[in-house]
């Protein structure tokens, strides 16, 4: 999701799963999509064996989550049964289902329904198929079309469909072609017509799976420059999870998101309808969103402008969402070995930091900003100071600057340089006796028992990301704040005690990890002077 | 009282007027110490011929304009009485005006009585004298002293008070002599004692009133000096209006206010209570402060951290507080002699940004700061744009910088460059045009009408000066705000009024600054560039 959110897609759709399980895995992803990465969603919803009661369910807590967006459809068979079925309550048609919301909703949710240029494959008579479509298109808002290879007939049949008077947008459904056997598979079983240009383009090839790839991109470029020359503006692709496929299509049609809408912030802004306004963030959980989203769900109102004085709330419980490894623990031992000694697990962390391991425990992938520091930081680990979270300095990067840059254009942006780390006892004492020398560092350092030293003695936050912009108060959407770090130190220490489950109990890493989390610090040092880059390694020397 | 403030005093005294007019006055002037220029501020009370409805009014005005100081007073004897005599209601000596305030208002003011080292001159009884001073002084928070010219004395009485068990802290009276005269008559009037060396070192400089005033600094530096080896800490000094001698004295003295004291924020804070977290104010009232206390005194809360949504609060009328020039018709005619040509109206905008005129009905003097852009101010006002606010542009200064600096230490500051001038509809027309070709440039324009001509797309405000300091968010005091600038044109104009009005009905330079008033525009403009200093002045070329 972090990565489609670059490419600057006017929304994603998640498919609808109809079993009891599939069905909250389904809200589980919108939510996701639309409170944590800022992905403006929509839900697809079937009626195929769907109780009333179902369907009710699942539009209130789609329109909870801040969802405006819902793709109608009558959906697939019932597993086992080849044929479609009516169930007491249900639907008939997807014509049924738009009704259905619209009686419920009126004109909150923005409703899609699909199209189909080659005609429904269940459907024997073409001309009814079609005079269907027309009284459903009629009651949406935009039409998604099946896929299609022929470009002649999507066009043909647009051309039908504007003649039979429907005005609202239509989007072909482009899927570019991975594999030849999946291709092939697909475009059989839904009868879907295939130029035989495209046949002889891919049989000298079908073995090479890298040239089929290629050639996909090319032709799905091919296809959608077709289609612009004869006025399509927006287009749906499939990408079915694999989204490189699509980037490659998009930079080959030029579709380069503007910076402005692509990076609004330096972090993706929630679009849950109660956090249209939220502008600042901790920084503690920049890896970590989700679980930031969730323990702030019950907020009344969320900072806007400044952190000011918003830090009343409080946060919610470790309990409330459970803090849990993103791996398996066996894919975790693979991972991480089993450690046997401190030195080991600095090792860890410095090969993260090299980017030579794929994850640890708080971090999935390093921030692409944070590549101009990593060669420091790797040493910084070596010596025992285990970073989980960091930022370089920025003095002034106009806004449009591909790595760091981020708001509207011809601004400036700034940041301080920040460190968080773990720490043991010993280490801590001889850093913070070093830390009395620079006037401009503020710490924080707090272990498990939430004992806490620090230097801060203003109450307020520190923003230690903020940008200037044309006619605009100064935009800080990222601070450090000490009853917030407080909420995420029981997180952050939470997270050794899962690695350390891991391993068996009274195992020899086990013990070891289960100590660095029972006595170390947890600590964060903000220099102040965002002028000088270098000074934050320095306090490790 | 915006020089006293330099020099950063505890607080400053404002002398009781007994009369109604006199005592209306001392209530103003108090209330623009306090909430205007941001001076703590002790107001003195008398009690002579004070009805007990006279006090109780003036407490309770002191109490609402923020005043948590007052020295209390017996006060002269009523004009044309040589002897203090008792009215109906009134209070007999200073010790019933501290017990009734004591009694009125408990512990909210911090009350201050005098105290008499060379008893009080009406008392034949200097016993009795000190027995009642010491009975006074023992309900009160602190005592300063009548003026003295013989440390020795002061010390003497000093321990006197103390060994009568008084702990409260004492300020000495200290008056620099100003000219020779006025001294001879003071201390022989009030009997106060001149040891001889001092009127051995007047005597043979007593013509020279240079060398007189010169003599006073260095003998009030030198009993200053005398008085701290005996371990005395804080000063009261008699100014009488006159800050010269003073700010020489404390100069001398080496009693140099640290920056952080003196320099909160680029403007000083109100010190009205309902003010005290009051921290962001638009850029237009920078040199009517008076004007912009006033005409929000109504507003239930004010801009905090940033200016936000603050702007939804009206401006009072114009008409509640009333423009007018700081000069008799008489003295403008001076300074500002009859122009008969738009030129001539240039040359004095030119020669007022050239410190060659003393002011203009906008503005009494250049800010500090404005002095490194003043050679390129009045060239743009010889172009014919009037300019009446500015300031250079500030690309992170360190904040103890003496010219630009605010705020706490280790900071740093910033500023973007900013001009407001009047412009004709002509010129304006040619400069829009220009300013078109600038990203970074916002302006706003407007005439007396209300005509408004702005390329501000954003709703909320600019700020125009910012800082950045340890563990803090961004500080924003200063913005440049539409609604705000709305409020400003009306006064804006009505100074063009005005100043009009001191010419004959009809004259050549009556009409002359009518049409001004009646056709141009007040425009102001940002270069949203802070790194470029010089950019702002090149639209005008």
């Amino acid at each position: 999701m972090e990565r489609m959110y670059t490419l600057g897609p006017e929304f994603v759709d998640v498919t609808w799963g109809a079993g009891g399980a599939q069905s909250e895995l389904t809200l589980q992803i919108c939510t996701t999509a639309q409170s944590v990465a800022g992905l403006e969603t929509c839900m697809h919803l079937t009626c195929t064996n769907m109780p009333r009661e179902k369907i009710d369910w699942a539009l209130k807590n789609a329109k909870e989550a801040g969802i405006q967006n819902i793709l109608a459809l009558r959906g697939d068979p019932p597993h086992g049964h080849s044929d479609w079925q009516k169930i007491d309550t249900g639907f008939a048609y997807a014509i049924d289902l738009v009704k259905y919301i619209r009686e419920q909703y009126g004109d909150y949710f923005c409703i899609g329904v699909a199209g189909y240029p080659e005609n429904h494959i269940e459907n024997p008579d073409p001309e009814a198929d079609f005079r269907h479509f027309i009284e459903k298109a009629k009651l949406a808002d935009y039409v998604v079309t099946q896929l299609f290879y022929d470009c002649d007939i999507y066009l043909a049949w647009v051309d039908r469909v504007r003649a039979a008077g429907v005005t609202i947008p239509i989007l072909p459904g482009i899927m570019p072609i991975q594999m030849y056997g999946g291709f092939k598979r697909m475009t059989t079983l839904s009868k879907t017509r295939v130029p035989a240009f495209i046949d002889a383009a891919l049989e000298p090839i079908k073995d090479d799976d890298k040239a089929v790839k290629e050639y996909g991109v090319r032709l799905a470029i091919d296809m959608c420059n077709k289609l612009r020359a004869h006025g399509q503006k927006g287009f749906h692709f499939y990408c079915m999870n694999l989204e490189k496929s699509v980037r490659l299509i998009l930079e080959g049609l030029g579709f380069v998101a503007p910076i402005e809408v692509a990076k609004p912030l330096p972090w993706n802004p929630s679009l849950a309808k109660n956090r249209e306004k939220e502008s600042v963030r901790p920084i503690f959980w920049r890896n970590r969103t989700r679980s930031y989203v969730l323990r702030t769900e019950s907020w009344d109102d969320y900072p806007n402008g400044r952190w000011g004085d918003s830090r009343s709330p409080a946060y919610g419980d470790l309990d409330g969402y459970g803090v849990s490894l993103k791996f398996t623990p066996e894919e975790a031992l693979k991972v991480w070995g089993t450690p046997k000694t401190h030195q080991e697990i600095y090792t860890l962390f410095a090969e993260f930091c090299k980017g030579n391991l794929s994850a640890l425990p708080w971090c999935d992938n390093m921030a692409p900003e944070s590549e101009s520091i990593k060669s420091p930081l790797a040493s910084v680990n070596m010596k025992g100071f285990l970073t989980i979270n960091s930022q370089p300095a920025v003095d002034g990067i106009p806004s449009s600057d591909p790595r760091v840059g981020w708001g509207p254009k011809n601004g400036f942006v700034y940041q301080k340089a920040y460190v968080e780390f773990f720490v043991s006892p010993e280490a801590l004492q001889k850093l913070i006796k070093k830390l009395g020398e620079n006037p401009y560092i503020t710490y924080y350092a707090v272990n498990k028992q939430g004992d806490l030293k620090t230097n801060v003695q203003a109450e307020g936050p520190n923003a230690v990301t903020w940008g200037v912009f044309p006619g605009q108060e100064i935009v800080q959407p990222t601070v450090v704040d000490g009853m917030s770090f407080m909420a995420w130190k029981d997180e952050a220490f939470e997270l050794w005690n899962q690695w350390a489950r891991i391993y068996a109990p009274g195992s020899e890493s086990s013990k070891l990890i289960q100590s660095v989390s029972d006595t170390w610090f947890l600590m964060n040092v903000v220099n102040n002077n965002y002028r000088d880059a270098q000074a934050i390694f320095e306090i490790f020397n």
